[in-house]
């Protein structure tokens, strides 16, 4: 047949959008019924469409770029609900909790790979891949629970940007050492210092520019409606944090805290809502579909992969822990539990770690088993230790 | 750099799109402020960042399958203003206006590639991309007018699925003599009757089960939002139509006309509206993307496209005006320069020619450029013409 729609190509990708939202819609409608959090619902409809099972559906670019737009959006929502100074109120115990989060995993992942025979390039990227939490899974979680704008949830937020900078410069270590040999440590103090300022830039600087115009976003000079205006600001930093080798979603929630200051905080949230509710179920659904079960026909990696699981976890839980001081056990064991998904994160760590030689299938295989099993168990637990938290309201604002 | 983003397939991605939003945004305001349909400044902020002038966004799969979103959000949002009985009142004159529209453009885009001295497939190709209209130009512009309602409006809808249908039997033919020589007519009904009783089934079969069960897109044990239920319906049907070799818009068309009929049809309007602001910019961008005025260096070039456009405009008006019966004067004419834009269907049915190797590189490009004109010379005069319609509303619902 001749698709007149605009080449093959086009309409493949159509019916495969398709196919994910009905399959998620249904998933996230199922684990509604049962009480659960919907999105383990949608991560597993992936692994229900992708190769893992029916095969419908193979991981592509285009569905990749509706996947990171689904974390993006989940990430300006969240920036909407968080002003600057509530994060950086939690400022000191969030630092803690995302160095001391990173260090545990990562001497635990070393360790492991380390044990395994591994070099220093592999185990370093073995490491990075158990050292980044996914702020995305977590992230609707708590928007799910109405949780975002507790002292613990502002914690994890905040944890979870430093998480991100120091897997950057892990990841950069790694990269660096598995193609030459050695890590130059200038270029990691340029490296880190450009992401410490572009963090700084616009979480100090730009909200602050907010605050003294807000009416920018809807100046009669500028625009009618200021949706639009807000979902550019969003992917301009959002592109920017990419290209400097930050999370996107970095960019995104720092976009999300200047909209925040604006006047039109409320309209952009009803208008942003539709778009969080047609991107995020990409994003759950792509965990699902980068796992292919075949990897896992050998028993011996199911055994490894609940090893390096139960290391994720427990390191995670120990080093956020550890680090939460100042808040309520009640509330340190939340922010610990919380910061453990590693999601998509560890997977796209992972994918680098192939690209630059270091990881092999097997290895990869593992780390999607171990992502895909953190996010998974986390959110039903997060959400039995919501319940005893002091701050958490009885009702909150959810895109959907 | 690392971008931890997800691969830096997916952090230019992320460039492009925000690119191309940014571009049509300030093109968009531009054009608002010189009092001309806002489209326009679109394309040519795709014109001014593309190969064209710029260079900076290269067209790709992932900006098609937004700028395709882009067209279906549209025509969804035409759907949802279009009620079925009322479209039925316009068949008679629809049709004919689709199939006059059609005959005399081909006629002429045929006896042009003749006079040239070109082989049948060629000609019939050449031909076939004169045949189009693109509904999603001329949707926008009528949503931009507030004229959807209008018994102009309607006609010209319903034309355009005509239209559609006999545009793919063109494309059909000229892609078997392409390939193998001749066409099989046997094959060719079977393909006509397919789209017709895909079109048939849902206009009106889909929107009387809609009339029957018209919570059914909130039913308590189905979903809590009516969003994404209608936008699933809304990609599913696209996604067949296009699998089908009918344009995806009619698919999205179909079904805005189902939940047309819902209860659910004006919230849905609300929600549906950001996704509209956000997709179909790229749809308008991407027509100028296309353009490559290295093309065009050689004079004889832009001779032989003002030939063709001048042919494209003056067919396509003597062919549907002629098929207006049943219409008064403003109305008829209206209708005819509303069938005129060639838009993106122009463009896809010179890409399928290219495919089979039947258009050249210069042919490419001489139909992009006639598709671009049509596309920025109709939606002032429509404009000018759409004040003297007799039913035109002061005012219309719009996505924003």
């Amino acid at each position: 047949m001749i698709p007149l729609a605009a080449g093959a190509g086009v309409a493949d990708a159509l019916l495969s959008l398709f196919l994910i939202l009905l399959a998620a819609k249904i998933g996230d409608e199922i684990f509604k019924r049962l009480g659960q959090p919907t999105l383990i619902g949608e991560i597993l409809a992936g692994v229900l469409v992708g190769p893992a099972v029916l095969g419908l559906v193979e991981p592509s670019e285009v569905i990749d770029v509706f996947a990171e737009l689904g974390v993006v959006f989940i990430l300006f929502w969240v920036g909407l609900e968080t002003r600057i100074h509530d994060l950086l109120g939690v400022g000191r115990s969030a630092t803690l909790v995302g160095v001391l989060g990173v260090i545990v995993p990562f001497a635990g992942g070393y360790a492991i790979a380390a044990a395994r025979g591994e070099d220093a390039a592999t185990s370093l990227f073995f490491a990075a891949a158990l050292v980044a939490t996914s702020v995305g899974i977590t992230s609707a979680v708590l928007i799910g629970l109405g949780a975002l704008e507790t002292r613990s949830g502002r914690t994890i937020l905040g944890a979870a940007v430093v998480d991100d900078i120091l897997a950057m410069l892990v990841v950069a270590v790694a990269s660096a050492i598995a193609v030459g040999g050695s890590a130059s440590i200038a270029e990691l103090v340029v490296v880190g210092a450009m992401a410490l300022a572009f963090v700084a830039f616009f979480a100090l600087g730009g909200t602050r520019f907010m605050r003294r115009y807000p009416g920018v976003l809807k100046a009669p000079r500028f625009s009618e409606s200021p949706l639009l205006p807000a979902v550019i600001l969003c992917l301009g930093l959002a592109a920017v944090a990419a290209e400097i080798g930050l999370a996107a979603i970095i960019g995104a929630f720092l976009a999300g805290m200047m909209v925040a200051e604006t006047k039109e905080q409320h309209p952009i949230e009803e208008e942003v809502a539709p778009l969080y509710a047609f991107f995020a179920p990409f994003f759950f659904a792509s965990i699902g579909l980068q796992l292919d079960l075949g990897s896992y026909a050998r028993v011996p990696v199911i055994g490894v992969i609940t090893l390096v699981t139960v290391v994720a976890v427990v390191t995670k839980v120990v080093g956020a822990y550890a680090g939460a001081r100042g808040l309520s056990r009640p509330e340190a064991l939340f922010v610990a539990v919380g910061m453990v998904p590693r999601g998509e994160v560890g997977i796209i760590v992972a994918g680098i770690g192939i690209e630059a030689g270091a990881l092999g299938d097997e290895a990869f295989a593992i780390i999607v088993g171990m992502a895909v099993l953190t996010t998974v168990v986390v959110p039903p637990v997060l959400r039995a230790l919501a319940a005893r938290l002091p701050d958490i309201p009885s009702a909150a604002p959810a895109p959907r």
